[in-house]
């Protein structure tokens, strides 16, 4: 009952293979919806799993202030608390500390800050983070690290990348500690847009040696092009034997041009989100359902579609739904767009498998009109 | 393919039958979710069926107003429009009219109004309450009337319920013209809290004659022990051969007591709005699970349900889930309720047709602690 990654084929940079774990098994390139709170909003977890996600991601920062790492223990860890028994992976709750709470301080020590819900202290360290992810029971950890906005002055990305190295260090010792076999920490890679710091950050990191590396530091609003350019020479110099997770992205569009980088791991709340929103995904893009447009249209989203959401209700409906404020339209969007996004990493699974990635980023390209390559 | 209905079994005043219909069969006693502008709140369709739902309820003064009838129809009608092919009752929008739009003014010819959205002017009289019923499709629908609230003078009580006879024989004129074969329309029953007023409304029904009658004005302020004081001389007097439909109730308790009265048919939004809100009913009576004691309670609403909502979660996480406002809460409590509900009658329809009713009521009265009889 160990963690490890077999790769199954590669097509290109990009690459398709199985991440096992003690609770499952994880098909690369992996989408992991996101379950903020111990929950994937408006989502049943059965439906969850039935979209074909294989993981989830859960947020340390969210669960430490509520309802309580200690509290989730005790209640048998996050997979029986949340109803989902397959793999969970957590952030390290740095990032949701930076952009969610206040009075932060940061110091060589950690981060300490002021929950935004009730204005309680706390403090986190990689240790205290680990420890969390530890009592939430998380399959895939990550190290607390320092995640800066792009642009930043290149000192500046430099000294924040030491940093994140370091709590990298110590977030290997305290993993060996408290952690449980079979579950397994990743280091994540930062040095914003920099090629030299990605470098020196990714080096370090194969020192201190994880069986997984993150890409962090992307997706914090430097553009597709500018993401695909830091992908371009990072995943090259990255261990081909581990797996490869973008942190927070993203659009359909991203996840297709980082696949062909060489990425094998995603998460992003955009599916949800967008669905609570009234916006679904579809073959050729998304589309607003609260347009009037849609108030007269009886076709469904995917009238071929395997998920109920996709095929069983009119676009006439959807709309409806949203313009009366209906619990059951972020429902059924959230459902739709989560089912989606698998089908599309099924897509590039088998693409990339039969080795026709190009044919397929070429045809994705043509019917959504995103710039991808 | 016709409306029809039949008892199977009798036990005191209470009844255990079966309404056919086109769509389908309807075990009596049913409760009927509420499905209020075109989707039972926060469940899915097939869940809804799932808790044993023969048959839901939508609103024709919702409706009407969002997305309008005449779009329900051009969709192929409203089990269509939301994706529910069992059979759909609706009412008359009447009641809705007076407690929710502005500026309403009731004449002979009906009840003019502000629409509540968007203060769009509509006129709803007995002809277009049926001309919507028909074009959403309902395969059982209701006549116009008015709901005065109780108490009311017995001049006014009695004025209102005549009113009211005059909308059923328009109503059962309009219905003739535009409804489908299956369809059945009920008349209602009006008079408040006077047992010669009931009479003299039922006497006059039966006269224009219904496949069946729905006990109107009831739940209205009233009271549990008034409103069981007028069943009881209300059912008596009613057609046997006939479903008797309880509008607007209720609780647990009110349901048991009318159901031991000979009552055949019931609707609630409160399972669903109780579910909203963080209230459970289970077989000990409602808890309020965000209650501060249950933030640590590992045990399911019921670890024996059939139903997942009731049994896969702990009281803990859907206390957490109402802490964090996420949208589960309100989608496994509704569930959780409405399964309750079908459940309940499920219990009184075995317990009428083995004659052990008053064992029924009394066991439920003992655990939940509330008065029925």
């Amino acid at each position: 009952m160990t963690f490890s990654f077999k790769l199954h084929a590669t097509d290109g940079a990009a690459r398709m293979g199985v991440i096992h774990t003690p609770r499952g098994e994880i098909a690369t390139p992996a989408f992991m919806p996101v379950g903020t709170a111990g929950a994937v909003k408006a989502m049943f977890p059965e439906d969850v799993a039935a979209t074909g996600a294989h993981i989830i991601l859960g947020n340390t920062y969210h669960l430490m202030l509520r309802p309580g790492a200690e509290r989730v223990a005790a209640l048998g860890g996050l997979h029986k608390f949340m109803n989902w028994p397959r793999p969970i992976l957590t952030d390290s709750g740095g990032f949701q500390v930076m952009s969610l709470s206040s009075l932060r301080k940061l110091t060589e020590e950690g981060v300490s800050f002021q929950s935004h819900i009730d204005g309680s202290k706390h403090m986190l360290s990689p240790e205290r983070s680990i420890e969390i992810q530890c009592l939430l029971g998380a399959d895939i950890q990550m190290q607390l690290d320092e995640c800066p906005a792009i642009p930043i002055a290149q000192d500046k990305a430099a000294e924040s990348m030491r940093l994140s190295l370091r709590w990298a260090e110590r977030s290997k010792r305290a993993f060996a500690e408290k952690s449980k076999p079979g579950q397994a920490l990743f280091g994540i890679v930062q040095g914003a847009n920099y090629e030299d710091l990605r470098r020196e950050s990714l080096s370090r990191l194969m020192e201190i040696d994880f069986p997984g590396y993150s890409i962090g530091g992307l997706a914090v609003g430097e553009g597709r092009e500018e993401m695909f350019r830091v992908l371009d020479f990072t995943t090259p110099v990255m261990d081909a034997d581990k797996p490869r997770y973008l942190m927070g992205v993203g659009k359909p569009a991203d996840i297709v041009g980082a696949v062909a980088r060489g990425v094998d791991m995603f998460d992003c709340v955009l599916p949800t989100r967008a669905g609570r929103h009234g916006q679904a995904w579809t073959p050729d893009g998304p589309i607003t359902l609260t347009n009037a447009r849609f108030a007269g249209d009886e076709t469904p989203l995917d009238p071929d579609s395997s998920c109920p959401a996709s095929r069983d209700y009119s676009k006439a409906y959807l709309h409806h739904l949203f313009k009366a404020g209906e619990y059951l339209g972020p429902m059924l969007l959230s459902w739709h767009n989560l089912h989606y996004y698998q089908q599309l990493m099924d897509g590039l699974r088998a693409a990339i498998a039969e080795r026709r990635l190009s044919d397929f980023v070429g045809e994705f390209r043509a019917r959504t009109g995103e710039t991808v390559l």
